[in-house]
């Protein structure tokens, strides 16, 4: 039995999956871009809702986290994202992940069969935690029910976290409901469940709120800004700094997210591969991405050192 | 270049896969289960919603597909689900079945991000048809949005229509909504495009329409009645037919329907692991299994054979 690292508490990035123009992962520009948001002290939440992480097959998921960890990357500072609709899968990421010594894993519920009960998604996770059988093992909950269509419940987390005192470690909540964040952080943040919001736009409420920080799409963009209001929360500028933490993310949201993501870092990367998503996602078209990098403009948005993210062969 | 086998008309049956108490799959129960549908000239529409395949791995699937051919099931009458929300799983699984010569294969579309553009719903397809790149592949598109929640549009199937003619064969609509059948029927089916109803309850419906057959999970449970509607769907008897089958479909899906299969195959075999399923789905509890029992006598309900689907070592 080795000890497990410490818990996370800050800012995770579910990291962008970038794909060269035949489709395959980018493992070069996927090193890159992790090492840049550990240089702005964004945790790896690996192969999450914008990693396109479902798009992608269990080996390639595997071959971009071994990727990491040959260039030295720290596995305390990720969270790979590991549950999908399949049992098996999700065990064989879990342990793989408890065994590269990640500081966690987020796990969805498996998400296609729909509905299904609160004894069904317990069994699911229950399986899962008994197969991987490791103290080491953190389990973050994927609670993102616009996309997965499976809602994790109160009800369900309570009966998880009495069954697995210790091995049931958070959430994050990416419910767009914040009476659902309030409750957790009420029933559960005292009991050492870490609540992490979805996104930014609810840092600071979820910070006062007594939360663990955000795990947020637009860390892969916007990483200094958002983890400087994690650090000074408490300063007298706080609602000023999420008001324009705000600001950007709008930006970004009115288009697909995604998407618009990757091309901000095309652009202003100069590194044109980084546009490229896999299908069924699409990239922007022409006009979106002339609005998006006026908008950018105008609002002052800059990706520091975006330099460091393009992979020059 | 060898020759596609004859396009499949008639009943098709997602073929429910039973599991061990360990809830690994168990193939020998499988292919029993198989060879007694195709006994029924039920076709094997292995690895769709009702076979829980979602919950299964790439590999789960290539074995449970390896052993009915290895029983010398024939391969031309089975049509395997292979959609999957990951490109090169949907590969892998599509070119596995076209080289065991398969008559054709059920896509759902990638399921997990929504919305997605018809855009990118082509690219998914286009992606799969290019990578297989073989003249035998025929692709039964797998609308389901009650599940999926990813519809396949008219206008998306005319698209793939126009850009793989005869590869793009056609349809199981599990929409829930005539107008959309009848749609497909009338702008689609006499181009060659199959229309298979996604339940029994509107078998008649479809083929008064020009369709297919269908392709149906009670199909399991009660191949003859429904294949003896498919066969004789102009006989004078054939809405009383259609009345009976409809009673019998309401009586398994005002339970949760795939556990309600299973359990009346367990009882009526006298082989109690059928019963089980794979997270997220449960069994039924005792008074929903009762409830069941008691419908299916009084509904005169019976399982031809049914000890041929009993596993006993």
């Amino acid at each position: 039995m080795t000890a497990s690292v410490p818990r996370f508490r800050g800012v995770m990035s579910p990291v962008l999956t970038p794909f060269n123009a035949d489709l395959t992962p980018s493992p070069s520009r996927f090193v890159k871009h992790c090492r840049w948001l550990l240089k702005q002290e964004v945790g790896l939440a690996i192969f999450g809702t914008n990693s396109e992480a479902n798009s992608l097959s269990v080996k390639e998921k595997l071959t971009l986290l071994e990727a990491l960890l040959a260039a030295g990357l720290p596995a305390a500072k990720m969270v790979p994202g590991t549950g999908t609709c399949a049992l098996p899968d999700s065990i064989e990421l879990t342990r793989h992940a408890v065994n590269a010594g990640c500081a966690g894993v987020l796990m969805l519920p498996p998400f296609y069969y729909k509905p299904v009960s609160d004894e069904g998604l317990f069994r699911s996770f229950a399986r899962v935690i008994d197969a991987v059988n490791d103290p080491r093992l953190r389990i973050y909950l994927y609670h993102i029910p616009p996309v997965s269509n499976v809602p994790i419940t109160l009800t369900l987390i309570e009966r998880l976290m009495k069954a697995f005192p210790g091995i049931i470690a958070g959430v994050k909540d990416s419910s767009g409901n914040w009476d659902n964040t309030a409750a957790m952080l009420r029933d559960f943040q005292p009991h050492g469940f870490d609540v992490f919001a979805g996104t930014e736009t609810i840092l600071l409420k979820n910070m006062r709120g007594g939360g663990a920080g955000c795990i947020t799409a637009t860390g892969n963009v916007n990483p200094t800004a958002i983890m400087r209001l994690y650090k000074t929360w408490q300063a007298a500028d706080a609602d000023a700094q999420q008001d324009a933490l705000n600001k950007t993310r709008a930006i970004f949201q009115k288009l697909p997210i995604i998407p618009a993501m990757k091309a901000a870092i095309a652009e202003k990367s100069g590194d044109a591969a980084w546009a490229t998503l896999r299908p069924p996602l699409v990239e922007l078209d022409a006009a979106q991405r002339a609005t998006l990098m006026r908008e950018l403009e105008a609002d002052g948005f800059t990706i520091p050192d975006a330099a460091e993210l393009a992979d020059r062969a």
